[in-house]
């Protein structure tokens, strides 16, 4: 096992033996394998936000086993996805890539300034499928945060007494903070300390602009000169945030982009100490040959292979 | 076991023996076994509507075996009810037909715009009926969505372990959509991909117009060219909208109907690649006997017996 | 055992042997045994309405061991109370008479115009003070049916297993109806009929009026020209209403009345095929000697003994 | 054993062996013993109104011990606490009075005009604290008497199952009655009613003014000319209201008063057939010494030792 | 052990022997063993506040294995910090210091007059990390008041039975007090006697000022003439609402300070018979060395070994 593996995983000095080989796993899985860095397919849009806008960019998409094909072509080091998508799979591709439950999810049929997503799958699902991992969503800043941290506190609690890992989506949003300061640099560092602090393994997170929300906090970064102004310098101030570098921290590709961009945002995320991407539309919205191809690319950026 | 029914059993690979041999069942009974098609009767007008609305135009259907011997006569695929229906009958028909049990139901004495059924049954009683899976309605689009969804992830964990199949009823409706948005292409699609992913084996929801309701699915249909002219069209969207065609989706009859158009619209199910019909009024608001003829026809035409 | 009493149990097709063997006790305790009628006494007023409103009319009333004896003395089939009053004298007249212990129960001292009674006892107080079933209130048209229904759901599925019969008291009332709605044909047809769905053994409703409440219901009586005018009519129609007449329904009392308006009901209530009564206010609330009397001409006008 | 308290064991004629165990432990304890009359010191005011105003007029007060030595000295029946008080003395004092866990409590820190207080205890701590009782609160008239209600039945189940007596203390107050209804005759006498059918062994209401509060139950109290002018006439008519005088209904003593208030009531409860006082404040804020003799004096009223 | 040590284990006669075990390894560990006074240092800021709030005073407080360290280091009795923090360290410092999971938390990105904290951790993690206690966050005077002793009296009967400590931070706050009021003496001294009711072990509690909040309180403190000039004072009279001193009462030390005035905050605290303080800012926010410094004069202060 790399060094870097083996650092890694001694952060986790009080998970039992289960937790930490499946954490092993997503690190020693795909092309990234005993690198320290993490590419991730997550397909859960077809829920979050209906098959059309999802899937028909690229029709294939429809069909579950799709994306367990692209994850595995791909070398990606885990494949994350709702119930149904596992599910219609986990049979057929059993062993072939670790994989991520996601047991909550929203719909846009009715949605809310204050999401609270409904609970879709379980630790039992999980584990029957035999995945890897359990993924789960809070919404820090919602009126019913305390409801998702409590629902995550006790699917925590059950992942770790069956050995599976915790992979945390961190997303500031709700009535508590502004459009903008959903990716302020301040709110999404605390995005990823409260996931921290709430026992996840893996956190996922967005990428930070240098906009400060909040006033308490804003007086405190300028008073002591967090550096902010490059992605790079943000990436590395949200990695600090997260026990100090201690917890592993990836950030998500979000909207279909141009391709320039998410590269440059990889080099970001690499310099700034952080642990990788996960990357859904980007990767499952064109062709399957590209997606390898560019996805290809970003592993690359992170393995130190392309600049 | 006819090829197709083996086709369709390898999509549910998660699944255990148990929920196959139910899955088989459904699809191995009445006058379209072995076919993949399915014809179900469903009977829960008298909680949904009341009594008299139900079964004042054919009095029989007062009595609750009525409808397991019209079901068995007309050689449907499966019976499916409420509690009180099906334990009113289930001891005496044991045996001769699968059961279905509705295990959520609403009342119009005190009805609301989003709505949220009661559950009125459990696992424990579809086992101890017999039955060969439970049924569940969810309405994606009502506020009270979320206490839905999580409903039948706890009753759909409980019966795949005890190895029954799930059926859900997606309705989109509430305050989230418009009344034309309830059968809209893209809300009833979305509303497919919503009971897979919360994983549904059998998926009935309502056959769609040519309207879309949702601005940012609109830009995506026109983008994509997606066709929706023709009734079958629709259908097939809707199916390839569950998993790609991956998940059985059945369709429903609605109110009673001039027998044409539910032939017509069998007709467009079938070529749209659908997997059947799910018809209550229009077949027990009549005499047993016209009932099983104009049931017949629509097997006969899902058989490609008829026209 | 009567041949009626065995037509009766053969509707419970799929309930346990204990459940049959505690609606049989039900059925042949008391003067009308056997005849497949019933006369029940219940008395939770003293929860329901206040202990003077209730006992002040008839003092001994206040000590709970009266209606015990009034129910063993008269002959009824069961006597019906809430915990406090059943196990205050449940030790003391064990095996003289079938009891039902009523679990759910409200107070006037907050009142609201949606109804919510507080669940008062559980399925395991029934079975160690030796009832032979519970009894549960719903009030359908209530904001909070949901509630009462599901609570139903739970306790009759646990008195079930134990082998107790359930029954319901179905009371239209709530925001969703108007008060004269409360007992409109339609809406009480349609409250037995979803107490049936719900599992109820036993049903009780209130004498329906010739009043329709809801418009779409009203087209359907209309045109399938329900007869309604007389109220054995309307009671034959609420009776087909509970599956054709194969569930048992009983009729409640009301406020106390004339004695020849509650015989002219009891009359009514027969010849419509009815099962019997629950009678409460108007037995208990004059003396002894007298009530006895008044129960016994109510009993014989049901087993045709008294014209 | 003394006759009174054999027969008043057998009012309980449905609780186990334990619970008639315990009942006697509270009537065969202290001065009272074997009279079926009882004094109780009830300390909870820390909790309910703050320390100072507890227990700064007699400050030793603040001693848990303190009220357990009280209690002793004085010759009560039983001491009744919260958790907090309790524990911190059920060791030191263990077997030396009967001891009543108070499981629900309220403070002042916030307040509500319809009270709902907080769980604050469990069957469990009273067990292991070796506790003959637990005490609950509820306040009918509270718009939140369902929740109140429904944790007495699941708190006296348990407790009833554990061989413990169950003693409610029914308080009418909240939005459904007015202030001065708190107290009317009627209230009060339905308060008692309530607490009884809901299975308590002992019932602990206010002394009642000759105040009427509902109309439906003022035109039976004058139609039935029910006596209410003196304090003893109406105790009688609370008594009689609890399961004509079969449970045991004592009265509190309220805000600190004239001594030769507190007597006089106290011969009113012994003249109308009550079981006698639960005293706090008039008891423990006054010098112990003092203290012990006014509560002897009140006991010798109960015994008719004392005029 | 020291004699001050077995006084203040008597007082918890109630309790098991893991739990007695347990407040020892609290009362004897660090500089302060066995003195009978606590200096704990507690580290939920970054959940509390955010991150760089916390931290970036003091960078290397990012890390969760800093505090341990500076716990160690400086000789406290403990370390408490939410589950995040904790379990990042509780492998590698296991068996140097007594750690406190703190069960709840809130967070600023979502802020509420009526705070309602989450449960983020539970007792079985406290047991699987090695912790000697739990810590909950009540806030009295929150609408939400009811919730959280709810909660407490769960997490705190788990704790018991498995022999764990409860710690207490009482907080008043919300909408049933003023700003002020937050630390009046009353408010602080009803906050203590709360805590203690509810069974607590340690409670902790903001220094309170010499404002009196509630009206009927105030007339009290006038009448009994309570000293409560000086913060010696008002600390005795906070000590004595805990059980007249027989609970273990500690004061926290608020947002950054002079040293000096935390000095004298120590003495009061020391003068008027607290049991020790629980610094988290002011110690970690400044570097190790200083700290460490800082938080030895405050041990020599309640050891009275510095004036």
């Amino acid at each position: 096992m790399g060094d870097r593996v083996q650092e890694i995983l001694s952060w986790y000095g009080s998970d039992n033996v289960g937790t930490k080989t499946n954490l092993a796993r997503l690190l020693r899985s795909g092309k990234l394998a005993d690198t320290g860095k993490l590419v991730i397919l997550p397909v859960d849009q077809g829920f979050e936000h209906g098959p059309a806008r999802s899937f028909a960019p690229n029709p294939p998409g429809y069909n579950p086993h799709y994306h367990f094909q692209l994850a595995i072509d791909a070398g990606c080091n885990a494949y994350a996805a709702p119930l149904g998508f596992l599910q219609a799979g986990a049979g057929q591709f059993a062993g072939q890539i670790p994989l991520i439950l996601k047991l909550n999810n929203h719909d846009v049929l009715h949605d809310d300034k204050d999401p609270l997503p409904s609970v879709t799958g379980s630790v039992k699902d999980a584990l029957r499928l035999g995945c890897s991992a359990v993924g789960f969503t809070i919404y820090p800043g919602s009126v019913h945060c305390n409801a998702m941290y409590e629902q995550l506190r006790e699917i925590a609690e059950e992942a770790k007494e069956n050995g599976l890992a915790v992979v945390v989506w961190s997303y500031p949003r709700g009535s508590g903070i502004t459009k903008e300061g959903e990716t302020a640099l301040d709110v999404v560092a605390y995005a990823a300390q409260i996931a921290a602090q709430l026992g996840a393994h893996v956190i996922k997170v967005k990428l930070p602009t240098a906009h400060l929300e909040q006033t308490a906090a804003k007086k405190v970064y300028e008073a002591a000169q967090i550096p902010l102004k490059t992605l790079a310098e943000r990436v590395r101030h949200v990695v600090q945030s997260a026990f100090d570098g201690h917890r592993i921290v990836i950030f998500s590709g979000g909207a279909k982009s141009e391709d320039q961009n998410v590269f440059q945002e990889a080099r970001a995320i690499r310099d700034g100490g952080g642990f990788g991407s996960i990357i859904g539309r980007n990767s499952f919205q064109r062709p399957k040959a590209e997606a390898v191809k560019f996805l290809n690319t970003i592993m690359g950026i992170y393995a130190g292979q392309v600049q």
